[in-house]
């Protein structure tokens, strides 16, 4: 639906060109602007964008519903609030160029601004939920939702809680969020920050290249173990018996009880004192995944990391099926040009939903803005809305969905030398729905044959029509018709004028009534 | 609310501490960062967030309404695209940092978008809406609402339709929108720019002098005539005969019947093809906002010019008593310090909505693209949400409305050496009521006792609690009882466990059917 047309040709043009737009290009003129969005955004509209917003409302519902709060921070932080939270990833933070004044960042996540935000204001607890857009410059692949500009939907609890009280509702925001929406197919990959960095102790990792192993376990999920091996021993400086420990422990995978289990026996990673921690959480958190009753969604994998320095607990990801790479995708990435544009050839949606625990994040700003120590740890869940939205347009055609929300088309029909159009009474009539609260448009000309009103009717997918017929409104009388093929023959019924208002509300009432529309239908894959 | 501390300390330093968390800052560190938003932003949240959420809500209802459709663009654009496109005010755009790639700037409002967006698809006509953010690098006045990010709810209509009839029909959005938000003291200051370049030819502006003669006008809201006479004359070179003609048009003010009466009477100016032109449409404009039943908002107004570059036809602003700046405005700014953060105390709140036509720029879009001739004529209307809001806010406190949805409260109370507290029970109650769309919190405590309890349902605002006794639970009984200082004495009523979704449904259904909540009363005004 989006046109792309690349130019790339001198900029600085375009603004002499508008100053007088008497000098608007000759057909011979090479100078021209690039009329597309820039590389990894893109427009929302139509159809897209009614399903968007029915996924941002059956989310933000969720949200409220679980005593949710909702902030709005700005789009752009001081740099230094972002700086030093993303690990590797922090080259993809956008700057905003250096004017005079502050310098400043767009956000990466909602993460770190509400972590500021909490800071800032000293709050001692919060759940708050937070739908906005995060920008990052990483390579995209528009048709699995992976883009620069991206809609992040957050839930966050923040407060000093008894142990994975609150990581168990969230988990089971997580599992509310995606069975709302349709997704039925998914699970959690889940895994502690305190195991695996226990594991990586017993294995022989030292402290200060924890997180660098830590990330190179990450990779697990695209790349074989072999090339993380390498990573390990030949780039991050690991010996060979290290690696191999680590392999051991990092393909495991299972329930939170066979895992915690087989975890809980083994000999070495027992007598950790973090892992011990962490598997003491571990136990706490299966009461209340029980209680919750989403157990069965829950894959306890020892080779999950996720990239972000920030996290100090409990971590987690939703996958699907399409979240992994399509098959060969190492091989169409070789084939795929260096100038390649898109990566939707071959990568998958990845993860449609992730968060974990971070305990250390708030009080981190506290401290470095000079304030007294402020622990106040946290734990929340993202869901990708972009990367969601892609998995719901596979289900069906969204061809039925209107964008318009228009119910009554006012039309006026006659004719003869002395006719006017009836365009002020139209407007009229449309003020007096409008008014009441009641969708209503006609055509913006004065004298519009009945054809074209009802062609304009159509495409805006009103049921009703109020016509003003040229005879019937000079005695206070008004047309009330159905809209649509099955009702071309029928004449609708004549009615009051002055009560236009109350029948059109009664009639759209029993339209209405007969249950769930087609957007409800597509995002719940009903 | 927001507190801020400026801490002007070297940057950098935040990156290296939080790679390391057992590095942070002794008490004798002076390395800090500033915990703050950047200048001219801020978080928005609690009561305020419920209540510009509620605006939102209501002005997009108004668009629907209108059959508007709704179109989400990237928060950057292409430099290319805005550049030339703000005259003056170019100066504070925001731009992306070089970082590769593409060179971006954040958009400065939702119009020169909508155009690109409109050119680029090939779009004939469409009624759209669009409420994001738009980023300024303008002194910031956050009291007065006038801020450098700030959201714009804009509606604008595309297409070749008959003269003014759109036109009409926004300025009736106009009116329906602020007396829908409770505001009904404001004018709507309106005038034409065809009118005022035909004023500037016949006073013997040369046609490359306009643009700044007309942004010389512009500056008449707030800066005596005598100030702007010099810039003609001083700074862009008119002669005083020039000036003082045009200071004999642009103090005329009235209802559009007696402006257009005058000028149509004018012997000078109504000899101007320009004007001509102007009057004209003026005179259909008439007949649209009689029909409409808006006349009486509208002061056509010749001094009225709007400094933006693509207007090339009817223009308008919303004024209140709050727009002006206030009493000694200009000797307050001269005692301001230099480096004062805001300037609220010596400006107004500004215009609160404004628009106008703009033919040309949907076409000056297809035609630097190299594409084929595209004359979309565009009118429209933005309303400023931030403004708006702080005259809702002055109107009476916000402290009743509560941020949260929660309605049910779930407790257990019971007590003795055996008690464990019900916690995963609490959760189970709550899921069911999740389940049925019943927002529900409960503490994150095993053993919580009643107090706790108690104190954060009172927080939380709900007006229902279900409660777990540890006897009755055990029966398959809740405990269903009203929340609040009225009902303290009320023991509530038993219930069947199996019941509490549906006995919990009716109870709220029957609590919210008696009328308006309290964030509609703040924002319509009642």
């Amino acid at each position: 639906m989006i046109r792309r047309v690349t130019l790339d040709l001198p900029r600085r043009f375009f603004a002499k060109m508008s100053q007088n737009s008497a000098a608007a290009p000759t057909k011979t003129s090479k100078l021209q602007v690039s009329l597309k969005t820039p590389k990894g955004t893109k427009d929302w509209a139509d159809a897209d964008m009614v399903i968007r917003e029915a996924v941002f409302s059956t989310l933000s519902s969720l949200f409220k519903r679980h005593g949710g709060v909702t902030i709005d921070t700005p789009v752009f932080e001081l740099k230094e609030i972002l700086a030093g939270k993303y690990g590797e990833d922090s080259k993809l933070i956008y700057d905003l160029k250096d004017q005079g004044g502050e310098l400043c960042s767009l956000r990466y996540d909602l993460t770190v601004p509400f972590a500021r935000y909490v800071a800032m204001n000293n709050i001692s607890a919060i759940k708050r939920y937070h739908i906005a857009k995060v920008y990052r410059r990483d390579q995209p692949a528009m048709t699995k939702g992976r883009m620069r500009e991206f809609y992040q939907c957050d839930f966050d609890i923040a407060g000093n809680y008894e142990s994975m009280v609150p990581d168990g509702e969230i988990l089971s925001i997580l599992v509310e969020g995606l069975t709302g929406l349709g997704i039925k197919d998914f699970k959690i990959k889940l895994n502690h920050r305190k195991i695996l960095d226990g594991i990586f102790q017993v294995c022989g990792v030292k402290d200060e290249d924890v997180r660098k192993i830590s990330s190179a376990v990450d990779k697990l999920d695209k790349t074989p173990w072999e090339a993380v091996k390498k990573e390990m021993t030949e780039e991050k400086g690991q010996t060979e018996e290290t690696a191999d420990k680590i392999g051991e422990y990092v393909k495991l995978n299972g329930s939170l009880q066979e895992i915690h289990s087989t975890l809980s026996k083994d000999p070495v990673l027992s007598t950790n004192e973090l892992a011990k921690q962490g598997l003491e959480e571990i136990a706490s958190l299966m009461n209340f995944t029980k209680a919750f009753g989403v157990d069965s969604y829950i894959s306890f994998d020892l080779s999950l990391a996720r990239g972000l320095d920030y996290y100090t607990g409990l971590i987690y990801e939703a996958v699907t099926a399409a979240s992994a790479p399509p098959e060969g995708a190492s091989e169409l990435k070789k084939k795929a040009k260096s100038e390649e544009d898109d990566a939707s050839a071959y990568v998958g949606v990845g993860s449609i939903a992730a968060g974990g625990r971070y305990d250390n994040l708030v009080n981190m700003f506290s401290q470095a803005s000079g304030r007294k120590s402020n622990q106040i740890p946290c734990v929340g869940v993202s869901f990708g809305v972009e990367r969601i939205f892609s998995l719901i347009k596979q289900r069906h055609a969204s061809a039925a969905i209107k964008p318009t929300a228009t119910q009554v088309f006012v039309m006026a029909f006659g004719g003869g030398k002395d006719w006017t159009g009836y365009l002020p009474e139209r407007m009229k009539v449309a003020k007096e729905l409008w008014k009441a609260g009641i969708e209503a448009e006609y055509v913006y000309k004065s004298k519009a044959n009945p054809r074209k009103q009802f062609e304009a009717a159509e495409k805006s997918g009103a049921p009703l029509a109020v016509i003003l017929g040229k005879e019937e409104y000079l005695e206070g009388k008004l047309r009330l018709k159905r809209l649509g093929q099955e009702y071309a023959d029928d004449d609708g019924e004549l009615i009051d004028a002055d009560d236009v208002v109350k029948i059109v509300k009664q009639k759209l009432l029993s339209l209405h009534e007969d249950g769930v529309d087609e957007v409800t239908r597509l995002i719940k894959g009903i």
